[in-house]
């Protein structure tokens, strides 16, 4: 059953090979190396659907988790052939790192010469962030009835945030109406940027990344190649966009406003970017390098944008602003983008309810017997909720710290082993340390590099349902 | 009224001055820097109860998180006048930093010179740590009929941890107890440390600051200047005891053992130190600058003790094993003693029921409409604590790293500015980066110690009970 769920997701990824293969064959590319990968998928995916009976009885949670974790290693193993093939990667540990940093949309790169790759390449690389973005199991519950009696289990677990909104009762209603909002936009964006003068190609491959939150760039400086306010403007408004909650845009496209305005994390969310962005500002401005109000004011809002909604696109060397500018970069990229969004991190709802709770927590100290619900929305929240929030972003904490002892026993510095967790697990991209913006993950040794493909999936997947797997009781009959 | 109370805590505070002046008698030192703060104290004390109505009303939780916050800063500002009167300290905010790291039992220290200064003011130096170990309300509470009243309000507002034990059915006798246990344990160590060839002066000052989990030493080179395998055992098992909850502490005297083993903490604290002392025993080993098994465990064992029960003794320059082993210990000071001891940081029990809850978070998510308790010394606790856990130890995160941005705003590298941060908030006195167990703290700008003291403040009092002052709620009507 499981297998062939799986299977039949590998026949989604072959069409989306297929579809390099044509850029490939446009720019009068190799197309080996597109069309092996291509057809491998689909062979394989025939070969599990036609080997496994037909879903006979509901899917259970259990292998709801279970399809949900694999998928992503399953789509990250073969999405990493058309690199080995194409020898644009040449260890499979580094095409493996890159597939999972693009299916999970963080954006970690090892390639240190980007342009010099073949477009149908980098195609295929934008398109693993465009498919992770929405989420493969998202995508196929549109597209494939059989999903439907499962649909629900598989949803919840793969949705990021505490709750799934649902925009119609029929779960394969909602996954169309999300991924019709998700392709709308990201056809605007192209319109955009083309408009601005990025070239056709690029601009695709940028809306691409840009409306999962991605980050990855066909370009080596990343979004600082582009030396123009209007195009770097349009991206920073589709970020945020892409760290909106999805069902919020489906109100706004309805004309429903005021359930955006008055929707509590959406609130928090601008109201952070706005002043994160006043204090970037203020120090970019008063460091010695000023460049000018708006050049200064735009950079700050690019990268507050950009780590706010995990992105991960890069027009300035944020570790250069000082170590006050750093140590904020450093904490935006806990907070990430709301919950139904493609961002990663936290979640802003989970940042407000854990803020929310806390003031509740000082009534409670003055009043021990009284109950005081938190409110959302004017909505008090269920307790279960509240714990399960407040689990989280601990678990969430100790995951990064963890990771940061893994990675320092691995010989990297502090600032750099913290900076590759957070950027990994968060799935922004560059980090801080040796991780930074003007870097990347190249020099990682092999085995970090699988550590870190393990934590891009862990916070895709909001640990929980990948860590479910490895406890006793999800295997206890 | 709460001037009244702060009134009479000032008699405790101009005994203990008094003591230091008995002590600078002794061995012939100037008097005067010593006996006026004594009396200084006392005048103003006087002052103040006789100024004041006697107590007419019941005691309130707000008055009593006023209070409990208030003596510290008191307390702090009159402790800190025979360094000034001195003249061993020059600069007030150096003073009140080093006096406020006493009685909050940080052991952070501005001087660069310990050796040289009088006995009577290292006396009184280690004897703001033994006050500050038990807390002066406990203290009061055990001398001062007049506190009955409202003791409980008070009693649960400064003792750590999230439920506070009784020994007694009466708060009074309670505290009684407390302080009974506290320095039997302090008299027996000064015995053996005298035994073991230490100075009687010496043997007592380390009493004291040990037993508070305090980390003041009498020579610069803090427990390292004593090349005994012997004094160095010792104070590892009094640090020891000094982390576990002084109520265990009193079954077993009373010969209670089964109390002891079978208190999940107690457990998990003992387990912990094993654990953090087997990883860095091996990496010592590991090292090239190996200098024998025994030395590699006992500095490993004394380190991971310091750290964990937040003494703060050194033995070793744990930031010279290599960067894993100072993430490792640098994660260790988030631990912090029992609850009900007199370490600090966030307790073994939260970080227990933390995990606790997480484990059930995971069979919450297989079984949604399940009510699944967590579990402590086999009985289910109140969902109410495991959502104060949480949001303590996030709030303690949000608080450090909010630190962290303010002391690197000031110019500090990131790993010192986190390293101070956490060494001041966890009450442990040495941190990582230039606040090292091989640096002090002379060079942070003055108005960091000032953050720096407030941070200790919170942290012995365990946020909610200083913030609290801070909030609306608390001066609403």
């Amino acid at each position: 059953m499981v297998f062939r769920i799986l299977a039949s997701l590998l026949f989604i990824e072959s069409f989306f090979l297929f579809l390099s293969t044509i850029v490939a064959i446009i720019y009068s590319e190799p197309v080996y190396a597109l069309i092996v990968p291509t057809l491998i998928t689909f062979v394989i995916g025939a070969f599990g659907w036609f080997n496994t009976n037909k879903a006979s009885k509901q899917i259970g949670k259990r292998e709801g988790y279970l399809i949900v974790s694999l998928v992503w290693v399953v789509f990250s193993l073969f999405g990493s052939l058309p690199f080995i093939f194409d020898g644009s990667i040449t260890s499979f540990t580094d095409a493996f790192f890159e597939t999972m940093s693009g299916f999970t949309t963080t954006g970690a790169s090892i390639l240190n010469d980007i342009e010099s790759l073949p477009k149908s390449i980098l195609f295929w690389r934008s398109i693993t962030q465009w498919m992770g973005g929405m989420g493969m199991i998202v995508m196929s519950l549109a597209v494939l009835p059989m999903l439907g009696i499962a649909g629900m289990e598989l949803f919840i677990a793969e949705v990021p945030g505490p709750t799934a909104d649902k925009l119609h009762p029929r779960v394969k209603e909602t996954a169309k109406r999300l991924w019709g909002i998700y392709s709308l936009f990201t056809v605007i964006e192209i319109i955009l940027l083309y408009a601005g003068g990025m070239d056709f190609f690029d601009s695709i491959n940028h809306s691409f990344t840009t409306m999962a939150t991605g980050g990855y760039s066909t370009k080596q400086a990343s979004i600082a190649y582009y030396d123009s306010a209007y195009i770097q403007y349009v991206i920073t408004i589709f970020m945020i966009i892409a760290g909106v909650n999805f069902s919020l845009s489906y109100f706004a496209l309805k004309l429903k406003f005021e359930k955006v305005y008055k929707n509590e994390e959406f609130r928090y969310y601008i109201g952070f970017i706005l002043i994160f962005t006043l204090i970037l500002t203020t120090i970019i401005v008063s460091n010695k390098n000023f460049t000018g109000f708006e050049k200064s004011f735009r950079d700050a809002l690019f990268q507050v944008v950009s780590l706010i909604t995990t992105t991960g696109f890069v027009t300035a060397d944020y570790l250069a602003w000082g170590s006050l500018a750093a140590i904020i970069s450093f904490s935006i990229m806990f907070f990430g983008g709301s919950a139904g969004s493609t961002g990663g991190g936290i979640k802003i709802v989970r940042i407000v309810l854990l803020f929310k709770n806390s003031y509740q927590e000082f009534k409670r100290l003055l009043h021990p017997n009284a109950i005081i619900p938190v409110r959302l929305n004017n909505k008090a929240v269920d307790p279960k909720i509240i714990t399960n929030v407040l689990a989280f972003i601990v678990f969430y904490i100790l995951t990064f710290v963890a990771g940061s002892v893994v990675m320092a026993s691995m010989g990297l510095e502090i600032d750099s082993a913290m900076g590759s967790v957070i950027a990994s697990l968060g799935n922004i991209g560059p980090g801080i340390g040796s991780v930074g913006p003007m870097d990347n993950f190249a020099n990682i040794p092999n085995a970090g590099k699988w550590v870190l493909s393990f934590l891009m999936m862990l916070g895709r997947l909001e640990l929980f349902t990948v860590m479910i797997i490895f406890t006793p009781i999800f295997w206890k009959k």
